[in-house]
């Protein structure tokens, strides 16, 4: 397995959904920044389950010990590990040998000959995007603090609905039928310098892609006009260039979501990725009972949220901070 | 800058448009593999420009020597070298100081201070796919050889389209009036084995993203359904299991494009790639001067495609194949 | 910082002298291999102070907690993060602003602006062998049960002795007189296959040696013959190659200690690392009083080794297993 | 195979002894910086063969050809290809099948099954020490230019001799009788800044061993007073502090070579490195006939230096460079 990331801004992330706990080492920070741990909390706070009606009602403490690497509130520059203990585990909700269609159950197992850690998903888990959170908040703050960066996101769409009382609407009632629902979110990054990010391998698209398809149940990612350049003509979208006020130069228009040739442009970075629905339903699926190798109909009781998206808006968000810390932060 | 790629299967990239011609390295290549160099140079073919109307006349010779790693027609283990020359460049098609909105023409000048080749783009040339092309091409033939992976793609809409046909006369239409079009490229992998891709930051997703992400003009990666997840129920979606003939475990749909968690579950990988309309049009565009520091409406006359989804099929492959030798090949 | 290492065997260590504790994330296990526990203790222990008269009296517990990447003791294939919490620290021993010569206070406060933590060393602090230890132990295991790599080592001289009970003498007597002294390490590593290792940049010299270099106080490296082989005829060193028994190829010598062109030749291979004498001793020393900036002659009277030598034993066997799963474990 | 090094300042060598050549692609490279070619050709002199009667009467060219990267004499920021073509090959001085006893002949066949290019040892020879002379030469220009830093070496004993003209006769007097020295080179590097390298795992000593033992031929490293320290007492080796005449601290000694904790502490940075007698010697050596699976004793009659001492300095100067580049340069 390969749970580390980044030349710069290192993570090793680590941890079960039902073991322990999760945590993250943070390796590359620099040295004397005051950390604002109350702002991790709150990021923390809004990825945590439980809050309200529309997620699984699993009550995750999500409250992390640092455990190096801060000294007065400060870091020292040398790596911060942070770690959250379990607390809500309710292993009993998950039935070994009945792979969760959608899941990685089935190919954790095959890929790791049954010694994989199958309680509530293990190390696969979405309770692993705490650890994520964890770090990206950091990283969002560096990023703040030292060029101005703001990163927001926003559900552009549940289950098609652009409204958010509709979006709600559409949330619970699936939640209702014991189904789910997808939707898209819209990541809005200001501030981000010119020239962050690399031609070819290591463009900016490909470090927030990438990060993105890190996201348990992102399936896809589009930067600035994305999918819609395609039925569109070239003079359409023509990010035209003119003089402002100040004699500087300007982009007349943003279709290509502030970075062009793989590099940040200075304009507003704008990506979405779209969220599938929560794979985890009560609706009964047709799968597989591997003790017995039967096919079999099954529904899956476990607390589960009837749709991510608002969960996932920090994890979006602090998934770009780490990215962005890469590319140029 | 970083044109280097990979854990495994090694690339550094070099060279410019306009410069003595563009190369890369393969480090990481398994020894006493006989490549076949005739399949390397149709996949180059296909990239190469210049081959009927529908893309730019100009012609790139794109035969590559190869300098190292080859003896008696097999890998020996060493870092492969391999080179073209550039043969048909005519540097006065491009203009020193005047951007060509959409490109990266202007982020390229401000990050590197006007040191970087502007020559027809330089490095940030989609000359520099040739490289990732001969690099595919032989990472296609390890994976084929290996594990029986097949990879293939289509161009799934030009400008709308999705009649071969009616896409041949949107891109004829388009060039007639100086114009570009864009589409949307599909990318079916068959006969990737089980467990490829890691959970969390090395998933195939996000290997298989950051490749396409380096791919010039490419602004959109979804995996299955993608972005028609986010209007479905989560029951409507279900990649279902069962149990085939032989009393092995079989899903019943592939909604999710073959990955799992980030891990390929067997099925077909079946990916997209949102390709953006050429931004160098003949229809004047708003730009500026960087000489005069002038607002000003050009037309930017070089050689260049309307619509570059046909050369860029091989290049979606070749790429594809790299990131799958990083997930598992 | 950068404590992070391995492209295989990843690691990534954090914690201080005197903070929480220390620990490491291991990440690149394979999945199903049962650790010994109780092994990885022993090697610990083998590092802990306070065992015996010639060695510090700080008493660690140095008893990791294993909170992640195992089930049912076997590996799952997740990251495995251990990590031990201090016990017995008395931060009045060390005194902010007079920096230890030969030791890191002063190049650490400088590098990092005085946010490091200074406590013991803090992140710089011989104590994070302990982290090098357990990653180190595990990875002799796995060496040991995949391959019969057996690694073990010896104090080759303490003082210039080469006789153990001199050798105890001689550090007897420097903790007598408040100083401290070097010594040699040698290490013996059996049943490496051949071929582990790169030519040039990745030679399984360099590997080992970046990791021996990583360990405080080692201030050289030499492999077989090393510095040995400058006073030699090629003549006299020649490991010349013979047909044993089972006609198979056989050195005939070993001056090269198990290592031809940065490869493993299926020698033993043998290396020796030269430990300077501990810093830290109650014998004045000149230093500077930084809250003053005066020049002073200082005692220091921390706990502290005379003769780091007998504690660094296992650290150098584990610090070599972690080299050798890069190389080829 | 794993000819990549670097994480800042990255290189990818490529090419064989016999083959088309040898060349490396410099990635990470600052634009604007106007190289001076000459002082690269006369680092390339200094390491080529042929230059007097105590080397190869080999000629190479070493006349790298700049492919990419560079315009108008300076970088664009693009990475940098290189190579020279090889001139004088005589393949016919290799018998295959008869490996050289010392060298990579055996292990190289062994790990690639007699894939490698075994001429002149292929990508294993010496000859691509001159790709890393390129790239060093480059780097050691840069840290010049940027940080004042100065790397200097000098043969400090060649068959225990420490005159000049003394090591001059004991090279002659081996070659005449078909035999070889080694030697002992001492790399000084002055001006390096406070603060380079970091604790643990990338510390400065172990970047600059990890490169020296990428050099064929290296058998030992050792920093400051090195091995020496073994035999010393900690209040001998004190490296004092004190205050100068502008009040800054000073050290008063540099047992340590310029380095603490693994950083530099901005004394001049010394280090050793223990050069093995060429194994290529006309004196006959035991060795095998793989052809027949018999003991044979062979002598080796390829043209080879007698001592590489003297050629080596350059490589050790230049990868020296390399290594500091990643430190901090």
């Amino acid at each position: 397995m390969n749970s580390t990331w980044g030349r710069k801004y290192r993570l090793s992330v680590f941890g079960e959904s039902h073991g322990k706990g999760v945590g993250v080492v943070i390796d590359g920070l620099p040295a004397g920044f005051a950390v604002d741990f109350d702002a991790v909390s709150a990021e923390l706070s809004r990825r945590a389950p439980g809050r309200d009606e529309t997620s699984t009602p699993r009550r995750e403490s999500d409250r992390f010990e640092v455990f190096s690497g801060i000294m007065d509130g400060k870091t020292t520059g040398a790596p911060l590990m942070a770690m959250t203990r379990n607390a809500d585990t309710r292993s009993g909700d998950y039935t070994p040998g009945i792979p969760r269609p959608g899941h990685a159950d089935l190919v954790a197992m095959l890929k790791y000959r049954n010694f994989n850690d199958f309680r509530g998903g293990g190390h696969f888990s979405g309770r692993l995007t705490a650890a994520i959170v964890f770090a990206g908040a950091i990283a969002k703050q560096i990023l703040a603090s030292r060029h101005g960066v703001a990163i927001i996101s926003r559900a552009a769409s549940i289950h098609g609905e652009t409204d958010p009382e509709r979006q709600r609407a559409a949330v619970l009632e699936a939640r209702a039928r014991g189904d789910s629902v997808g939707g898209v979110i819209e990541c809005i990054v200001t501030g981000v310098p010119v020239g962050w990010g690399e031609p070819i391998f290591h463009s900016a698209e490909s470090e927030l892609a990438a990060m993105m398809f890190s996201i348990p149940a992102v399936k896809g990612v589009e930067f600035g006009d994305g999918f819609g350049f395609a039925d569109k003509y070239g003079s359409e979208v023509s990010d035209g260039l003119g003089i402002d006020a100040n004699g500087n130069v300007m982009h007349l228009a943003n279709h290509n979501g502030g970075i062009n040739g793989g590099i940040t442009n200075g304009e507003t970075v704008v990506f979405r990725v779209a969220v599938k629905p929560t794979p985890t339903i009560s609706i009964p699926q047709k799968t597989v009972n591997l003790n017995t190798n039967e096919a079999i109909v099954h529904s899956f009781s476990g607390r589960h949220d009837p749709c991510i998206v608002p969960r996932a808006l920090p994890v979006v968000e602090c998934a770009a901070a780490i990215a962005l810390m890469e590319c140029g932060g």
